[in-house]
Formats: structure tokens, sequence, C-alpha cells
């Protein structure tokens, strides 16, 4: 089968490699229909994470058909179209069952030494904790929803941690820091629970543009000490609430700096920073978050996007097919996408 | 009069100053009879923190008897036995209105350029939100009495916060990292609050021997890698609820180490480190915590103390003259006492 392999710094490819099969009886196969590239794709893409190693296959979203099962699989049987969220879970340990799948004792990540998502076909282990399966009236030849649905693998979900790390309520001042796709993403979920006021801090205007059909009330263009001055004169102070969505040094500083004294940050961004607790402490600022269970909401977001009350497919700005990912990941690297889908079947 | 001034590492005198009077209509002019050393006093005593500059005025912790109100003052009065939280506050504005008196934005804290603890009178500001008021039944001549109520101007308060920032709740496990005075009351704040099973981390057999008393259920005496190693074996993995109670950059990785996935680490010592934010990230450790809030706190923990219910005496296992305090520092400083007591009138 064809799937994407990691090479190195700006060098991904799609190539042919063994096909995926079952190995245990809590197997299900796979074949992909839609996979994502994910923000976090572009930090071994950039050389800067080496999480992936030489020929680690790439790809944490995806979505597809079940084309066949170990015999210890009962909720899920070939032919049915299913979600799979960036992370694998028994579903039943003592963290999935306290809606933490990410720390499941049996699980773990997609791509590196698993089958990644940016491919044609995926072995997915502890199938019945993992897959949600969509409602069979569900037809992805719609392309505005199978690109909604795709958001719910990741980032829709990510966004959805950050706010209800930071404890985002019904009439709640918020500000997101980051206008990427899981930026985006936190505003439409901050929207969802009821924040009156969202602020976005970001510099693209195509994103903010979307922010503003999210629900965004406030841009803020400054970064580092004018962001920070900036919000603080939006809102007298800092708000209670807020999303840290990019993980850099200077998008952490930002979010503890905007946030009001006894306020909380949740946080999403993959961190690659130490934060000084000397700027927590005399405001008593909680930070809050991780990476983000997207399991645990699957079943309540895909409800809201079947129903039409929610729809974050505009973030996936850019479809490229299975042989073109290496070019989604250039477009993603350079700006010139958002976030892209890639449509393999 | 006399109080405490810094001079610098190792040296703090008691001294001749000029007298404590009032200045605002909003100040009260309050006799010191006890005040105490505070764990964070010996920051600058050592020359860590160097918060106090020379001829700084010492002592954040200390109750006594009000002599003179200005005329805007109209909680207490002339001859109440008050206590007063570590730093002062208007109790009206949007954050003392939250509990989070620290942050007022009228507050400040004692020592530095406002009167300290340890002497014999403080100009205190902002009478009516900072000080609460003792019945007049309580007899200061009940020398365990006193000293219990001593500690509700900072220690005991402080492991409360710690206590409710890692949301101790009843039946709760809980590592508590640090034998200290806080430490100490941390282990009494979690116990009062249900925590059924307690370990503290300390390597002082007498403080030990008190956290017992407090409601330990469990010691761990090893440090770094071999004591996180140590609680994760004790608790299957570590515990929802990690109270932080010492500030450094071991004391933190420790509690971060010692922290379930999706626990809460509840941090209230004084902390001169850094955090990875990626040991946080992808087990979903939240940090919650700061410094304080006392004032809020005081009400509850003095009904409790005057109830019977509650005793954070023994962590004041010294008593100074106030022209003793200078031996206070010494006999902290080099563990000779957990914490001193200054009997000033």
């Amino acid at each position: 089968m064809r799937a994407t392999v990691y090479y190195g710094t700006r060098d991904v490819r799609v190539e042919d490699v063994p096909d995926a099969t079952l190995r245990e009886p809590t197997d299900a196969l796979v074949r992909v229909t839609h996979a994502a590239i994910c923000g976090s794709d572009l930090w071994p893409y950039r050389g800067e994470l080496l999480i992936y190693g030489e020929h680690g296959r790439m790809g944490h979203e995806f979505m597809g058909v079940v084309e066949a099962v170990g015999n210890a699989v009962d909720l899920v049987k070939p032919g049915d179209l299913v979600i799979a969220p960036f992370a694998f879970s028994d579903g039943v340990c003592e963290f999935c069952s306290a809606g933490l799948h990410t720390s499941c004792v049996q699980g773990g990540y997609w791509g590196t030494t698993n089958d990644g998502g940016q491919g044609e076909a995926v072995r997915a282990p502890l199938a019945d904790g993992t897959l949600v399966k969509l409602p069979d009236a569900v037809d992805l030849s719609d392309t505005r929803l199978a690109t909604a649905l795709a958001t719910l693998t990741d980032v829709m979900g990510t966004g959805h941690h950050a706010a209800l790390s930071a404890g985002v309520r019904p009439g709640a001042s918020v500000v997101v820091v980051g206008d990427g796709a899981v930026g985006l993403c936190a505003v439409l979920a901050a929207k969802r629970l009821g924040a009156e006021r969202i602020i976005i801090m970001g510099r693209h205007e195509d994103r903010l543009a979307i922010a503003r059909t999210f629900g965004a009330t406030d841009e803020v263009r400054e970064r580092g000490p004018e962001g920070i001055a900036r919000i603080r004169e939006l809102t007298g102070g800092g708000t209670p609430h807020v999303l840290e969505c990019v993980g850099t040094a200077q998008s952490t500083e930002t979010a503890i700096a905007a946030c009001r004294p006894g306020g909380t940050v949740g946080h999403v961004g993959v961190p690659a920073e130490a934060v000084r607790l000397l700027d927590l402490h005399g405001r008593n600022i909680a930070m809050r978050g991780g990476v983000a269970p997207v399991r645990a909401y699957i079943p309540e977001l895909l409800d809201d996007v079947l129903q039409g009350r929610l729809d974050p497919s505009p973030v996936l700005d850019l479809t490229v097919a299975l042989d073109d990912v290496p070019e989604g990941y250039a477009a993603m690297d350079e700006r010139r996408a958002i976030k892209a889908l890639v449509a393999v079947a």
C-alpha cells in the first residue's frame, strides 16, 4: 500500500510500504478515506522535534471504512465508517474511564512505528476502545461534512480541550492565543461553551476572518509585550480564561500575562519551553491542559456536527490527494494553507 | 519602638525605629503580641532572594491588640484582639470578593517599606479589609492557643491553599512534598478536607513525627529519583493531588512526577525555578496555586481552632522574645527549629 514516510527535514515521501494487516484479536483494519496533516506534523518536518525517526510513518488524523476486524472486536464491523482519535486507547482502564484516553495504560499514538494516518490503510489496535462508528446515513461524498468530521480526529477536540481546561463557561471572557487550526477550533469551542467575549491573538487576515465567523469578538494582531499590553487594555487586566494554542515560549508567556489573577491558562500547544513558576505564583494563575483526550470528546462533538450545530470545516482550507501529501506539508510550512485534508479514497 | 531590620545575609537586627503611627483614615495601629518567622523570611536571610533591601523591615506574620484606628475604620476598635494575614487588602475589590485577597487592587505585603510584623507595633493599612477580630473571650495568655492562632497568619492558610488548589476532597489520596511548617500544615489541611491517604515526603524525624499526629499515613524519606520511584511504587503511579510546599527545582520536579495523569499539583512554595511544560503536557498534569489568599481562609480556620477541631501549634516549636529574633532566624536556618514564634508582649 501507499503511505507517507519521514525521511528528514522537509523530506516526507509517499511510497510503497507493506500492507497493513490484522495482528491482534483486538485490531481492526481501516481503509482510510480521509486523513489530515497536523500542525504538530510540521515539527518533525521542520526538524524541530525528532519524534519520527528516519522512515517513521506519518499522520495521526484519519477516518475511513473498516475492512476487517480481529475476533475480539465487538463494536465495529467491516463496512462501518469510523473516525479515529489521534491516539488509540482501550476505553476501559482507569484513565479512559475518567475521560483521559491519552493516558490509557495500553494506549499509544499513530505513526512512527505504528501505521500512520496519511496512508491507504491502518491497523487500528484496541479497535473497540479507539474507533467511533459513524451513523450509516453519513455520506462522506458530502465534502463539507467529510471535512468537518475530519477535524474531530484532532484539532476540534484539541481546541475543545483547551476551552475545557481553561474552565470556559457561559458568559465567559476568553483570550485565544494563536490563529492556527487549533486556535480557530478553540474559538469555536469557546463559543460553543457559551463564551460571550472571545479575543483571538493572531496576525493572518485569512485566519482572523475565519475566527470572526467562528465567534471571535475581538482581534489582537500585536505580539509579545505589545500584544500583552493590548489585551490588558482591552480587558482591564486580562481574562480569567486563556487558551494557549501554539506552544512556543512567547505564546506561553503571552498566555500567562493575558490571564487575570486567579484565572486559568488552558494549554494544548505542544510545548518546547519552560515556564517560570514565579510568573504564575503571585497572581495564582493555573496551568491546565496537555495532550487532548480527543476520544472522550468525539461523541458529543460528532453529534453537533451531524446536527449542523458545529462546523469546523473551514480550518481545512486545502485538499490534496495521497500522492500529493508532500505538497500539503509544504503549503502548511509556507503558510499557504492553514491545514490540509488528504482525500485518500 | 523596637523592630527587626534586614542588614544583609545572615544579619538581621532588632533595633529602635520610628514609632508606627496612623497615616490614613483607613489605618489601624496594632500593638503586636505575637509574631512569627516564616520559611520565606529565610530566603533573604540566606541571601537567596533580595526582596528586603538593606534596612528593610522584616516579618509578615503577627497578631495583637488594636491601639488606635483612623476615622474611616468601622470593623475594629481600640482594645480588639486581631489577627493579620500576611498581606493587607481592602476586602471589597473584584479579587477580594472572589477570595483572592493577595491580588487586591489596593493591597500589599508587610515588611520591606511597610512596618514588619517582627516588631512592637504595626501600622495596618485597609484595616477593615485586612484585620480579623478575635472573639473577646480569647485569652492569649493560653500559650497553646496563641501559638495555634499565630499559624493562621500564614502557614496554616498556606497549607490549606495548597490542599484546595490541588482539589483535595473526602477520600482523596494525597502526596505532600516537604516537611517544613507549610508542608506539615498542608498535611493537617488535607486531613481536615477529608483525605484518607496522606503521604509526606521529608527526612526530618521530628517533623515526620508531627506529620503523623497531623494525619500523615505514609512517609517517604528518599528524595529525587528515588523518592519519585518510591511514591510511584506506593501509589501505583502517583496520586491525583500533590501539594508542593517547598519551591525548589527538585521539589517541583518531584511533585509533578508524583502526580497521577489528569491530577493537580497545588503549589505554594515560593518558586525560584522553571517547570518544563512538556513534563505536564503528556499526562495532563495541572499546576494550580501560588501566594495564598490567607485572609479568605482565616474565618473558617479560626472557628476550627477556637472549637478545638484544629491545632497547628506544634509547627511553632521555638519561642523567642523580640530581642532574640536573630536567634530565631539562626535556629530555623540551622534547622534546630521548624518555625519560631516571637512573643513580643
